[in-house]
């Protein structure tokens, strides 16, 4: 299935390489001013440019086809198309044979039949994240008063950002790639949202950020340090305005308890290395060697603290 | 809502405090054999008696009420229920009051009006993870093949298990308690589970087990160590037969890779401790000192590995 | 699946011929009056006792297990089980080899593979209505303000109440059955209820309507006349108090617009009838002739009203 | 909520007179041969062109923006957009204020808070049924197979054919408008679809067909007769290929029985007609007289037997 949510759903579509994709969000409440520039900030977080990110460039220019009556929210579904211009698909050959390490060609081939299928550069592609990030953009109008701030607080291992230029260029020469953490805090968040069986504010939010590609884990508040401290340490005690630290990262019991939201979200190192790498070639039966050309993110982290607001927010919006 | 999956569907009712508690389960196949005698092991896992956990016993003797004839699951809906017998009500009086830090007492007061509720003890207790536990048993069921195994793997930060008694010891003398982490693995699984978009098998994994009351982190593979990786490293490359190393942690693009899953989860401390902790006192407007009596666990961690694994089966039962 | 509603959740559970059979509702509100005694009046509407309908007697005592504290629903799932006190299994041996016409035996083993499965006298019963008339006490208590009044308004084709009693004996004589029409009306719905697509209150009420076994039609307003009127003549101006008229049955566009709800509902004759029919018989594969003995109602219909009540609450309850 | 299904799942979108409109569905099996051209057959019995039938002409050409590559389904979400080209929104002025008998402009301005809404003219048209019918295309082809067909069986109360077109040019030239009756069967069934409970195979037909704008009511085999017949006379005999008659519209305990599904749709008289109607005149608190101009079918029925047919399928590739 590819939509989220109950009340505030957004469902996603389109291929890489095919000419459009897009996003379908029904349950938009009515009423909210939404042009084709409100999307242009958070849209141009996600553009590459930055030292370590692709070459490939998209106008990335959102089309509003519905939705939308003269300028505001009509609480009709609301659908948001984006043009796919500079598409290279030769890069994408043979991986159906000869499987790219860290990639789903192989299960996308096991799983829909080893037909001659586009979505292992198709709906997987981190493209996809686009219209993610537009979603984000109506979902932040929903919560109005609500605060995003998600930043990488880790590169290739490093917390000092003063280095990470130079571990780039040090795995880029390599024909390699780098991981990083981003942390993401949301103020302004009204107590009592989530759930305390199965839709935990936490669930949900994990659940959002496990569908960005590419995501190893996921901690709240002191996260896996938690799981060392005594309870005299983690727990938070009240005071009148609520909690006085915030080791929970802003959940009690699986509902918003008033305290900002905070947690930390892992992502791996691009699995696109032009290095060569052993994989199986299904063609010939044989190991094989795969240097993946194309343009890719070097650290494709850098890219992802706006898509980790944008699905913070997705979650929030469906909540409230 | 109180129901999760989409095949497989799973719902929690009951209190803690009331005369029983149960589960319903919706899409179990026809013609699996299940009796109560089938679910004693795994409540046995989650009962208490090891050093560190609650000395409440529970007889924790399942009634099968319907979808089951001759032995056998017939595929109508499959009720399950559990008589609660220790309950002890007193011992949660005052709580909405005077909060007790990491719970949900506060929220709860919040979220439903500061009506006289008995939710705070009531459907947010740790034994709703029993009925969580038997909806596992006919998880497992279903997936034949699959083995799970969890444990824990660290306790009070050690992951020297033969200090662990040690640690409650020394926890239990100062009235405080302690975290864990659980890591679970499941082999068995067929490549192809999760869906590229929102529904990948992390997603739905991390999003059932941070349902389970404590858990502040997940973790797959490498998990947050990979952000500290190079591609070449981190990537997996692929034999013959899948996957030559778990980096991963089994899924690749948010679907199995036919490597075992393998996933870490981490468990705050126990949060209700009897060494005096600082709350406000909303009936009287100033801070106050509360220690909280009850019989709880030092460690609840300890308790939680065959709920870990029975979140798993639920999800897994699910997809397939 | 078994469960109705997107936020007043119902789900249905048990066997004609198991111990027990119950009804779970999630999404019930906080703060309402509930307690056993409740359900006694809309109990008694649909037990059997008037001329035509079965002889069999259920004490059918609800017990509420979960959801209520101190007589008052916590919004907690709500659990209620009633006992099968009163059951001749025997009655049913042999369906699957010789199906009853107008039943489910054949279906039922067909879509079961043959097992030898109760479904065909399980979970397929006119038993199972009872816990819906329970969760239409409970959405009714939700709808506080909006009265449900549905009664029999046609039997063997008869519009003459007067008649009824001597078409049933005369039917009952020649050991057959008949049906009957329902006509529904609830008053002080709100203006605004459905939606313009897919969920009209229209069409959740037909959805609701045609899980009653046994229903063959719905119709609102003018229904099927309509098709046969002019617009002139059909459509319901609008006065200062809202529409002067309720051709639509309270609907437009899908929308409640503050008229009564107002439709139809015709109900088949009863399957059972004690008169020989043909039928198909598998084991021996050659027409057979089966009388179907056991205790049923010649015209089950009059049974029906409490349980059309009961299925528009429970929409109402959802859309509300 | 603006969509339907759960494994075959469509959302539609898009206003009358927006730049466009769509339908995305989801749960497309893969390897589906789908190109622009299959849409033509089913969109033109849709348009507009015999007697009685609006004026206002659009290209209704399919554009395919995702889930097909290569002439085939790809598994991945399918959006189709058409071009809104023929608009002339004046013709919908002020309907706020007076609105039409038979429409929805009062309950939509009760529901949205009589805001600027264009959803009157807007999300509600007619015109929303033309993804409807293009859902319907690629359901059919999902259910390789089966043979739908619908057809108009009566007009204006008429079921002699050779009549309408007279009963039309009277009503046309009284500024009236006539309804109409469906039939719609579906062959080549198998046996076994629909739920015993909440999902049985009429209640999903029932709430899809509810869905049309404009349907009354809706029976199934014998239908409303049914309830004045015997159960000797309305039971159908089991014969070796199955039930011997189709009394019951092809399903028994909701669970389709091999024979076809058989079905009629009552639709109301056109609501838009220029004789003068009285109508509420909100802005001036009186009683006003309002004939209704634009482009408008006298029986729009008649362009309905391909929506029906396109429900259907929708419904039947969500159950198979």
């Amino acid at each position: 299935m590819n939509t989220f949510g109950r009340i505030f759903r957004v469902s996603i579509f389109g291929e890489s390489h095919g000419a459009q994709i897009g996003v379908l969000l029904d349950g938009v409440p009515e009423g909210l001013a939404l042009c084709e520039k409100d999307f242009e900030a958070d849209i141009a977080r996600r553009a590459p440019g930055a030292p370590g990110t692709t070459p490939r460039r998209e106008a990335d220019k959102p089309q509003i086809v519905s939705g939308v009556y003269d300028g505001h929210t009509t609480g009709a579904p609301l659908c948001i198309l984006f043009a796919n211009e500079n598409t290279r698909s030769q890069d994408y050959a043979d991986f159906d044979a000869v499987p790219r390490p860290g990639h789903a060609d192989y299960v996308a081939a096991v799983k829909w039949d080893w037909a001659n299928d586009p979505r292992g550069g198709g709906h997987f592609s981190g493209r996809l994240t686009l219209p993610v990030v537009a979603a984000g953009v109506v979902a932040k109008k929903v919560l109005d008063g609500m605060k995003f701030s998600a930043r990488l607080t880790e590169l290739g291992g490093s917390t000092d950002s003063s280095e990470w230029e130079s571990l780039i260029a040090a795995a880029s020469a390599d024909g390699d790639s780098l991981g990083g953490v981003v942390e993401c805090s949301v103020d302004g968040v009204p107590i009592g949202l989530g759930e305390p069986f199965w839709d935990s504010v936490e669930s949900l939010l994990a659940h959002a950020m496990f569908s960005i590609p590419g995501v190893r884990g996921i901690e709240f508040g002191d996260g896996f340090k938690a799981s060392a401290m005594r309870g005299s340490e983690h727990n938070d005690p009240f005071g009148p305005e609520g909690p006085l630290k915030n080791g929970s990262g802003g959940a009690n019991g699986g509902i918003t308890n008033g305290a900002p939201l905070k947690f930390r979200v892992a992502f791996k190192p691009t699995s696109s290395i032009s290095r060569p790498q052993q994989t199986w070639n299904y063609a010939e039966e044989r190991m094989d060697t795969l240097s993946v050309k194309g343009r890719h993110d070097v650290c494709f982290a850098r890219r992802t603290p706006v898509i980790v607001e944008a699905m913070a927010a997705i979650v929030l919006a469906d909540l409230v």
